[in-house]
């Protein structure tokens, strides 16, 4: 499997502190040794940072917890491989462009059964995930649900996508993030919580290693910060823990979208 | 204007002793003060590098020059803007996916009176640069041609995107690199030249910064590695410069056209 983490804020926001706790668990406190990637939206251009080496060890990750880049939006991965060998173009977030956005995606879990099902046209997978396959069977069946030209109601996409991520769910385990850089989505499987951090802030204790940040003094008093991960990386704060097949979609930090799986 | 430099080469090579010398161009021996990005090329994936600060005073250049990343195809930029703002988005190399792989591009020069003559459907900018809006255009033309499945014949795209670059050149200056990770093509309008270092290997020395390299003593007598840039990187090694119109597609370091147009 793999862990997943990503942000969404109101203000150009460091995840430095996150992202250290995500990092241990490549290698020291996990066992995702097969890359990592962190995509960082700035404006509507983003950039990623990948590896296909340990997080706890790349030199790459290292530069990231040392300089850090603010950013309102950001989708990370470390990864454990199971389809599909352990190679840069294997490495999440994968990434395209559709309506003049950059749209990027992470996945946590295991498909199958999928190969024939699960296929596309316009947008096709340069790896040999089965991730990057349903990123692109997702992407295909939206551009041909909605065109060429990016609907003005951008949560109806996000509200078809995650009736898509129902489909998908059947092959099997799918905990999923995607973005367009403006709206963050998170998809529950089975493994998936966040935080919304707001004044008043506290100080929070990483769980993977022993480091702890007073928010107090890192914010100012009308930062809105959500941070979701696969697991939770503090110790005392609490994490809303998602159901299988709820969904959520944040924008600047805030939820605007809590959709939860009614049961009969 | 901007400055571009690009790799070929038949085994993984670090391209560290060209980079230092074009990101000395970024502040300190040129004008380049707007942003640069660089991708590399590892199997099918490939991965960037970018900041919107100059290249001279980058932390990400640094790292990469201290940790040099090993690839056998590189394509990098930095940035002098004229069209479109100093921001991420801006900043070259641009890439989209297209039938499964990789496109990689970056452009030095100025177009004019473009903007409602190379619009595109499937492949929009996300930007505002003259750069980008050309590259989608390219890219939407190819897909007209070739439509969804890649031809076997991938020469016989290059030959095509040529022709769209001689229809390009009409609205101004349009040196231009472009690769699908396999091969590189470069495409010259006033400014472009490379060089291919095989056995015997010598000294070379940058003209930018005070470094020499032994290539001799990098490499082993079986590589080929062709380097392109917008200007001659070393003093003391023949460069081949591109005539107006003149395009080269090289594999694995080695030319496989060179096209030069013929004139009346």
């Amino acid at each position: 499997m793999c862990e997943l983490l990503a942000m969404s804020a109101n203000v150009p926001t460091d995840i430095v502190f996150s992202f250290t706790g995500l990092a241990e668990r490549g290698g020291v406190t996990g066992p995702h040794i097969d890359g990592w990637g962190i995509t960082f939206y700035e404006g509507k251009g983003s950039r990623s940072f990948k590896d296909a080496c340990p997080s706890s060890e790349s030199h790459i990750a290292t530069m990231i917890k040392s300089f850090p880049i603010k950013s309102e939006l950001v989708i990370s991965h470390i990864r454990q491989a199971n389809r599909g060998g352990v190679a840069l173009e294997n490495t999440h977030p994968f990434m395209r462009e559709l309506w003049g956005k950059y749209w990027t995606y992470a996945h946590n879990g295991q498909l199958s059964g999928y190969e024939d099902k699960l296929t596309s046209l316009c947008f096709l997978p340069v790896g040999d995930t089965d991730s990057e396959q349903a990123f692109c069977w997702i992407l295909d069946k939206v551009l041909e649900k909605f065109g060429y030209k990016a609907p003005e109601d951008l949560q109806s996409v996000y509200r078809y996508i995650a009736q898509l991520a129902d489909q998908i769910r059947q092959f099997g385990v799918f905990n999923m993030i995607l973005s367009d850089g403006e709206f963050l989505m998170n998809y529950c499987s089975n493994n998936l919580c966040y935080i919304t951090r707001k004044a008043p802030f506290g100080k929070a204790k990483l769980i993977d290693t022993d480091v702890v940040v007073d928010f107090d003094k890192e914010t100012t008093p009308n930062d809105i910060v959500t941070v979701i991960a696969t697991r939770p990386l503090t110790h005392n704060e609490q994490w809303n823990i998602l159901k299988p097949g709820q969904w959520t979609l944040f924008r600047k930090g805030e939820v605007v979208i809590n959709h939860l799986e009614k049961t009969d």
